[in-house]
């Protein structure tokens, strides 16, 4: 179950050491001016190697477009983009070619599917989000035409929160930190867990701004529970908190966003009410575990049930949440984009007003 | 887009003040025996009004089959189940008819629908979950067969945390606390809320116990985003986390779970690796928002945009969470269930097994 | 899988001979007018037991709705509609309980589910297609405001092939006949049918006036590939054809209709290229095979395999095509209002309109 | 919506001038030996240019395969194919850009996505189908597993029709025939068109022998009406007819397969049963109309309406249906796999059986 999405549906494939990575997505509306530089762009926030608080493998993610597109414009067929990989090592994983990495997913999808490609993680690699956030690309070209932006950036890194969130400020650091002052010590806590062959967690926040109230499809493909379900997807993501995230916490009389005729007087909700966009500012937080790749011997079995150790070699990021804060962005422009078609069917007034 | 699931897929209908809520399953394998009383068994433990902290609304929730069971067996066909409704008092909500409730969807219902069954909520009314309570029961019912259990109960309420977790005391409390010493302590601090014409938030635990290894289906239809997809579908549901709640303030070191002949040595992942069970036990936390139905003044505006204040009268739960727990299981239930059966069809020696 | 359409989608449940049958429609856009009365002259066209034409089983199917309208409008949530069943008689079908009536499902759902509701033939009786028109008068509704129009009639039954078209007479004829002369001579084959306990099969035509151009999502999701899945999927029906049923015996040259400034010369292709309506009335015939159900002593095996003969009693159809007709206009109505939503989401021209 | 199928699904992409074509298989079931060989092999038996009953355009073909198969097995992830158009020559069509071709989507792709890739008609060219060759093939692996086999071939062109259905000739046939005395006759048919610049319809029979009893899932993805689904979304069919396609002809006493201990004792019904397969030979024919692409002047209009000829130019099979009965074959080993693996989960049996 390789897809997402109702109507703005994408489909990716590609393992880690495969010849390609890429994605189809079927439901691009007609019409939709493709920038392929913009995409390169994108592709490129999201491209590892590109300093030391990410991994040393490095690839130009450079994405071909094979079809859905004719001069330069979406024809509304499928528009499949493919990333041919190029520096990939296979050898260095033939030490676990038996072996099952603690906090990964080798023994699992051992397990279920009774044969795994090793090399990197194969298919659960996060290499695969590379076609995500190609995919987000398309779909923020949409959301460009609409005047709805994505920001992200990580809040939290190693129990340290921002105190304050700057997105502008987070486009341009190197670890898409939202507050410059804690960026350096965000960078030492980083440094010190690569040093001592280890990894660390963090907590990204997304806002969409500018998002017209009335996107979500109430029960099950609400607009929360959706990005929820695009977030937890995301590799490394353990939890999401749509809102304030002490709203567990709190009373009725603090949570409750009461209303004035310039709209809600607070944001407590993140912008979604019932599952339907408000008009507010649509702001969740998720939370990374740290990365499961770390250089220390670790307890684990082979594939034959042995008790034994491994001890990764490999390049691999220290954290997460840094590199996995586009990803997010690109999910979030995804669903939205997807409950902004959806929406468009929903009234007889819309109905009418594009057949008569 | 009223339906969830796969192949154990169900849609539900119905308002807060309509005839009848319910819900139509469709992908119940055929020779399931039904056992009707254990349905009603589990409605009639999130049904409302059988203590002072719910809502005073007395429905019975009386669930009807109408279809897709013979002789006490499920059929393979759909089973319809339908709750009419008895308790409403329509007359309660005359004076909100044009007014939008804080922290309600009054507001994105009306702005997306351009009408709205402003009767209880209509159906974003959490009545709504009774359907779920129906669905989850059957889903229990193929659990049961294969000796996987749901258990769930009140981890926090108001700030206050749980410290000890004992799911079996959970049943028995009127709240559903874990926590025999904090029972107390959270009855008192939702009474003060209710007395004060208040409500408050909480946060719920489920585990999910002896689930074989292997359900979930990379990468969008995972056990661990679908049931945050499912969990923050739930009214009130704002967040969830799979594992441990901790895990992005930890190191990589302390996160993993080593591996051992007899499992893993721990279970910070939540039973979840790359989206598929490990076989340890599914656990994850989900925070519930107060109940924004609070008998104060609230700054508001009315359907034409002028602003006013709101004082809202009626019956309702001072906290979600508790009732909400019952829900949480029921959507835990068909998730699982969902993945056992998707889960059948992925490897070839399922299909020659069957087949040859 | 008792679901159907992606937008505008609904899913049916219910036994011949159980409580109840019906069905959600959930996609319904808001603001529908919901006219109770037009729907139960829908059923009222299907309902059996009218003449001598159809079986004398008399069951007054009357649509009651459960939910999703408010004030006499659809309010974009779920409709539910449920038919109880009356006039069963569960005890016609004791004898057949442990056989397979020949040209029936009872073989296959048996061998399929190991379990089977054999009153009536259950799930897989025709009189699920009740629920069928009650959705299709609720896209009826949506296509009467655009002025979309659907027809039906019966053109051939028994071999003999109608020489005229009149679609109008087809409403007022007792067995939808389009072929005012033709109408006795097929009304006498079917009576000699009936009275040698036999029975007849027939061709069913549908036209759809005054489609729009644009509606069909290729490539899997076309206009005439999903009528063809509709028409097939109603009960009797072998086949589909569309457009000219004789362009398989023609050359290019004759079978291309030609286009003019006012349109398409000819309407060879049933006013579908591509899988998209040109803008020229659809046009297709279904065949349905005669009624298997015939008083006639045939053979067959038993459950345990053994082998024996059955000999039918109870009330049948002498023919399925002409309630058929019915059953096809509702769902090819089902299918366009699929259609006509899902393109409103293909341009980006669409996009921009509605939402700047 | 470029995707068929619900466990085996599969997307496909690419138009006829662009860079590629290709699919995107979800589903395959892990462990498959995937024989590239095999594969190749299905693409020659469809690919254009063998000799003179169809079109010159000369494609290898040659499908690549990017990911989802590792050490040549299928590992469980996706599979994507992507063939490389070679032999365009998109010069052809310049003359063609803002023509409507008669018989071709032309005019519908333009008026429902206000632009299209004209090259060759884009995506609606036949040239898609090759891709459905590539996953049938892959469908076709797992069939041959439990030793299901389709056959095909052309059992009337021009109107005449076929007096023998022998399978095994038509493997051989240059053009698919199942009548080696006809296929003389049907050659000359073809040439004579041809010669005429002109084209010609035909009739395909599929037959699927050794499917268990017990596939396709009532009510709307029935075995049938999903092959019927799957037929009329080959380019140029028109028709469908499963089982005798003279059963609307006949009488219920004449129509109905007679049941004995060794099965049934006729197969009128096509091996289908109330959309279930009855363990008979699965058959059907479809009708294609004839090649739209013609080499004669036609009344067409330009894309700003106004009247004028065009007269084709370019390379074009003479026959749609010759090439057209191995698409057929792909689409049907789909469907039956898509409903063998949907079938593992309908029986609780089935769900001890794996789980327990």
């Amino acid at each position: 179950m390789n897809q997402f999405g109702k109507i703005f549906k994408f489909t990716t494939f590609g393992e880690s050491h495969g010849k390609a990575i890429g994605v189809v997505i079927d439901g691009v509306p007609a019409g939709l001016e493709i920038d392929e530089e913009f995409i390169q762009s994108e592709m490129d926030r999201r491209r590892p190697g590109k300093n030391r608080f990410s991994t040393a493998r490095n690839e130009m993610d450079k994405v071909e477009i094979l079809s859905g597109v004719f001069e330069g414009k979406s024809t509304g067929t499928p528009i499949a983009m493919v990333i041919f990989n190029q520096n990939q090592k296979s050898k260095d994983y033939s030490n676990i070619k038996e072996l099952f990495r603690p906090g990964h997913s080798d023994f699992t999808y051992w397990h279920k599917y009774g044969i795994r490609d090793y090399r990197g993680g194969g298919r659960s690699s996060a290499r695969e989000t590379a076609s995500r956030v190609a995919v987000g690309a398309v779909a923020k070209l949409i959301l460009n035409q609409l005047g709805i932006e994505i920001v992200s950036g990580v809040v939290e890194i190693g129990g340290v929160r921002a105190e304050e969130e700057d997105f502008d400020f987070a486009k341009e650091s190197e670890i898409f930190a939202v507050d410059r002052e804690k960026e350096s010590v965000w960078k030492e806590i980083i440094l010190k867990h690569k040093n001592e062959h280890n990894s660390v967690g963090g907590v990204v926040k997304v806002k969409i701004k500018n998002v017209p109230v009335g996107l979500g499809e109430p029960i099950y493909y609400k607009l929360d529970n959706i990005l929820a379900s695009a977030m937890v997807s995301i590799n490394g993501v353990k939890g999401v908190y749509i809102g304030n995230s002490n709203a567990h916490r709190l009373s009725g009389a603090e949570n409750n966003d009461e209303i004035s005729e310039d709209g809600f007087l607070s944001n407590n909700s993140g912008g979604v009410l019932g599952g339907i966009s408000n008009g507010e500012d649509v702001e969740f937080e998720i939370y990374f575990k740290p990365t499961p790749s770390i250089f220390r011997e670790q307890k684990t079995i082979d594939i034959e049930g042995n008790e034994t150790t491994i001890t990764l070699k490999g390049r691999h990021d220290p954290i997460i949440a840094v590199r996995g804060s586009i990803v997010a962005e690109a999910m979030s422009a995804v669903v939205v984009v997807d409950m902004l078609l959806l929406n468009m069917c929903r009234k007889m007034d819309n109905v009418l007003k594009l057949y008569k």
